[in-house]
């Protein structure tokens, strides 16, 4: 089958990938959409030191038997962690949560009889920007109300909005700052709406994507260069503390924020920084801030996000700015370097 | 009258000090015992680093027109906020929460008709380092049950571990590992152990330091080099993420245990650490840790720290290692620095 995958640090289109074969507890489906996640836009530059980096941490929680520490830069390797996709076949002896012909989305790990393997770097487990690929049978979750592919992919994007908006224990009569307006900052924008939160100020220096946020729901969106978003929060916030949104990720960005944030702020880290960064504690202990970081979702925010889009809660039309076959896979990683033209890219392989 | 101060990065002791007079809402006290805290070690050493940071921070605190921006390191400079004393006259029209005579402390803020004075680092409101000192009318707490001026000017640092222990919001059911066993660090463990909250794992290159760790309540002692706080509380540990105290405030502590602490640990820094300081924020990511920089403590804090010691919860007798009168400072600012010998030094003058 066909598959665009990683290798040497190039994305390239495969048509001699092995098909995929479900054991006793998978599904084989056939991807209807798959979007291009900014983390392997990152892992495809800097897969190696981000390896390294996951190497060093004690405590880590373990994939439990995963190939994940094993993952081989220099062979293929798969990826494509936010899909929907057809159920074409159901595993031996296996009682699957939809029926072959339906659609479904998933949390992106691969169970199987040798452990569980998430479905994000592999040179084994295949992901979205494929044809075809495995999925848990008792994970899938079927797409609802009639919604798209092409919709139902952003599940998992904006699950982890929905994640970082739980993490951070904001309340009713609390508002945000995002800084940042990717997709992850589109996605915690969008959970703050849902859940009636406000206000919600977003920066970023793109038009675009300050267009964006405010389409997912920021009351004001604000480029940096010209008002900061917290002299945004300043006069359009609610007297409280602000809950801080950090979805840029970048070196020097947290010190910034712990240098200019209001006393008593929650700051929650949601970008995802993979370098050395350096901050002023002092910063933090004077104003007695508190930092939460974030990763990912549960399978419970996951199913909720899922239902957030179906449900019309969340509107995630405005973000998918461009639908790509598996061959223009290698451009759609280039084009994403620029705010103004995309934010988030699909493969419909 | 006598007092020491600092001047010019040294401890000098003077004996033509203008005596304070009590204005409105002060009154006059002669200061029984001072303890002397690290900070006014650190301030003495790098006290134009750390004024030059703190101008850096946004939306600091405001200490209300007080003097705290100009503090001139070239005249002297008055120190001392761990006291207690003898309240000695009230000012005009003052009514004062304690008799004259009474003995009492209070938490080291000066209220005047010009504002909000700090009692910390000044070139005008004298501190503990002297004979005599101006306290807040209305913020007096007599010192009850009999208990020494000795034990009763621990109320401050113990009031710092107190915050410290109320701001992670450590619940019943969790431990803690306490990393380093300075005065801080004995603090938390302290009201750790008033909570009933355990296991209490400590850490601390000193063998006094871990004696004294025990003698406040760790269950725990460890040399890290022989067992980290880690591996003590992996045989320890309730099975739950550990609340991690980061009482050591140097460098390169807060990287290591966002590499080292289990997956969803809580990290309290409430160490001080004055430098920039490298961190990976991907550990943090990784294992969504959180933290909670803390600074100092609220007046009902301040009050309970004192009930505690008063009421024979907190034994605070083996923290005090020595007391000088005010020829000895210079040289107590000295012997801090090994931690074999002391621990909290008194300064009675």
């Amino acid at each position: 089958m066909r598959a665009a995958v990683l290798n040497k640090g190039e994305i390239l289109v495969r048509d001699d990938v092995e098909e995929p074969e479900p054991g006793f507890g998978q599904v084989l489906v056939e991807v209807k959409a798959c979007g291009i996640c900014g983390s392997d836009l990152h892992f495809a530059k800097h897969g190696g030191d981000m390896l390294a980096l996951g190497k060093q941490i004690e405590g880590m929680p373990s994939f439990g038997g995963g190939d994940d520490d094993g993952v081989d830069l220099d062979r293929d390797v798969f990826m494509g962690h936010e899909f929907a996709a057809e159920v074409l076949e159901v595993g031996p002896d296996t009682q699957a949560a939809a029926p072959v012909g339906a659609l479904v989305t998933s949390i992106p790990v691969l169970m199987g009889m040798d452990g569980i393997h998430p479905i994000v770097y592999s040179n084994t487990v295949k992901g979205g920007y494929g044809e075809r690929m495995l999925l848990s049978a008792p994970m899938l979750l079927e797409v609802p109300n009639g919604l798209s592919a092409q919709h139902a992919a952003l599940t998992e994007p904006m699950a982890v909005g929905l994640h970082a908006v739980n993490r951070s224990r904001i309340e009713q009569g609390e508002g945000a700052i995002v800084l940042g307006c990717g997709p992850v900052g589109l996605a915690v924008i969008a959970a703050l709406k849902v859940r009636g939160l406000g206000p919600i100020v977003a920066a970023d220096f793109s038009p675009a994507r300050r267009r964006l946020a405010e389409a997912m729901g920021a009351t004001h969106a604000v480029d940096p260069r010209e008002e900061t978003g917290w002299s945004a929060w300043s006069s359009a916030g609610s007297g409280r503390p602000p809950v801080v949104f950090e979805a840029i990720g970048v070196p020097g960005v947290l010190d910034d924020i712990l240098r200019c944030a209001p006393a008593q702020s929650r700051v929650v880290v949601v970008g995802v920084c993979m370098e050395h960064d350096t901050i002023n504690p002092f910063f933090g202990i004077s104003k007695e801030l508190n930092i939460q970081f974030c990763l990912g979702y549960d399978p419970m925010e996951f199913a909720g996000s899922l239902r957030s889009i179906a449900e019309g809660e969340i509107d995630v039309a405005p973000m998918i700015t461009a639908e790509v076959g598996l061959d223009e896979v290698p451009r759609a990683f280039d084009d994403l370097g620029d705010p103004e033209e995309h934010c988030k890219i699909l493969v419909v392989p």
